[in-house]
């Protein structure tokens, strides 16, 4: 637990695959949609995922924001190995060997699984325990959870390419597929870890540390949900080893998997919301209201504002700034921009 | 920690407040803005406190989901306490009374905080408690939090209504001042809690449970994390009593501030792209893009449609079956919505 403050706050652009879509529009429309803008100039993590469908050069190609992150993660458990290092002598418990000490009491510190078999046993080192689980707490929570989102998409391609075996779909309709169903896929992904990290877990347990099947699974439940009783945790050498990263994934993997379970809830509620607004009866009422420009009908683009901002997703504070900004451009106050109105309107000399 | 899941996994409409603006637009607006759609008819939890500026009635009617929350929290506990209170020779550790320990342990294990002072000690209580954790965790992250939300916004308005007290501001300025600071407010409020729940552990654990200073802050970082080591932890009586309420409240207080911070992140890093795009130059490309209609110039609404796409706040896929209803609902196939558009499209016996 503890890694999920922030995953789903991002509220980043969602489809960066849609313009892919424009080719595909339904035979005799009327109105064309209008061309995707270049979003992908703003967005940040999820641009190497969207750029495009060669998917050989996603696993050659991380992120720079990831690479970050991990050597933020590096530089987070180095500090903190040097620390309890200097104060291991003040920490009681079980020990083996000094280094090693360390850094599993940081990780068990920074995942708040805390299983008190190792203890700060002075001011000094339980000052710097409370120290660095705040800020573990917030680095576990604000940037691991994304890092995690961001492999687990990786992941989640393999998955999907694999269940696309058979039919033979090019890269295009996998990503298509992906675009439509991207919570779910994510979710068997990150049970399906897991169901490994719990099996894994479970076995080492049992076979290193010798636990009973039962104890080793108690261990593995009360590790990942960073419950840490520490009535059964990794004392031994080549246990503690495997813990530094063990506990990281599976803590991590859970959280994100309630972390999608619940992303998946609100995007079923929300797709349940847009399919009550769009099949509500239109009113005069309604149209009145719809009708943006004044002029007595309802555009196609009224019509799209007016139920966005029913359905929640644009606010009238959204509208409001972009209204600014049009009056602004168009420098005729006809009513709608053409080309000489934003060769006028971005004139240096035009005052604003 | 352990309990920020689904904060703010709901993107719900976010200004139930909005409808107050519409008066307030600027002068000379050539073009007028539309009227807020009926939101609240859909909206669940935000209803409560968007239901007026009658500020009075706040704190009386608490709001349905809210009250289930509560007795699902209630019920949860229960049965917790039922289930540990019958294996409770099987419970090994420091007791006190059998009802108040059963209790005890159904928070620490729930909250994921997991001292360890008292620990299950037989295979079925070993089962038992890892099924409590699970459970508990989804439910302080799925439902919790967002009462937890819902709590703090009442808070909230506390809180402003003081800062606003010098200035006379009606409840319309206060409702506005609260929509566009909202977080802001939310983790000053959250923060200042907090800090109070820090000073009152800590002086409890410090007088009651006698506890060094030091120690006594300690153990209260190690609760409120979660981290739960357990070498110091509530061994009285009148500590037990104390640590139900105050670590149900302390942890869940701690996880909402760290969303609050995640969230306001995520909104500066948002109002930034929005002032991007909104100041970024309009080209000939940009125009041909926005122009929904075909029409060879761009109206308010499209370009409104073509800024917030570009921000990322709506999808292609938002717009196209927006876009479908409404040829559905264009009957005469003009372009545009009239009355005599929807008085065909909705007559029962016209074909869709």
């Amino acid at each position: 637990m503890g890694s999920n403050e922030s995953g789903s706050l991002v509220s980043e652009p969602k489809d960066p695959l849609s313009q892919k879509n424009i080719n595909n529009a339904p035979k005799g429309r009327r109105i064309r949609l209008c061309k995707s803008a270049p979003l992908s100039d703003y967005v940040g993590f999820e641009t190497g995922f969207a750029s495009g469908p060669s998917t050989k050069s996603f696993f050659r190609n991380i992120h720079p924001s990831f690479r970050m992150v991990a050597a933020f993660l590096t530089v987070y458990l180095g500090l903190g190995t040097v620390c309890f290092y200097l104060v291991g002598h003040q920490l009681k418990g079980k020990k083996t060997n000094g280094v090693l000490d360390a850094v599993y009491f940081c990780v068990v510190t920074m995942t708040t699984v805390g299983y008190g078999d190792l203890v700060p046993n002075s001011v000094i080192s339980k000052l710097l325990a409370c120290a660095f689980v705040f800020s573990g707490m917030a680095f576990v929570g604000m940037t691991l959870s994304k890092a995690a989102d961001y492999l687990i998409e990786k992941q989640e391609l393999l998955l999907v390419k694999a269940l696309h075996m058979n039919q033979k779909a090019g890269p295009i309709e996998i990503l298509k597929d992906i675009e439509t169903n991207n919570l779910r896929y994510k979710c068997i992904v990150v049970f399906i870890l897991l169901l490994l990290l719990i099996l894994g877990g479970t076995a080492f347990l049992a076979t290193v540390e010798k636990l009973s099947l039962v104890d080793a699974f108690y261990c593995v439940c009360c590790t990942i949900t960073t419950l840490g009783y520490g009535d059964k945790s990794f004392s031994t050498q080549a246990g503690r080893v495997f813990a530094v990263f063990w506990i990281l994934t599976s803590t991590i993997c859970l959280a994100q998997f309630f972390l999608y379970v619940a992303e998946l809830n609100a995007q079923s509620r929300q797709r349940a919301l847009v399919k009550l607004i769009l099949t509500r009866r239109m009113t005069n009422v309604d149209l009145e209201a719809a009708d943006l420009d004044g002029d007595g009908v309802v555009g196609a683009a009224e019509f799209v504002i007016y139920k966005l901002k029913e359905m929640g997703k644009i606010s009238l504070e959204d509208v409001r700034l972009v209204m600014e900004e049009f009056e602004a451009l168009d420098v005729d106050q006809s009513g709608t921009l053409s080309t000489s109105d934003i060769m006028l309107a971005q004139q240096p000399q035009t005052e604003k």
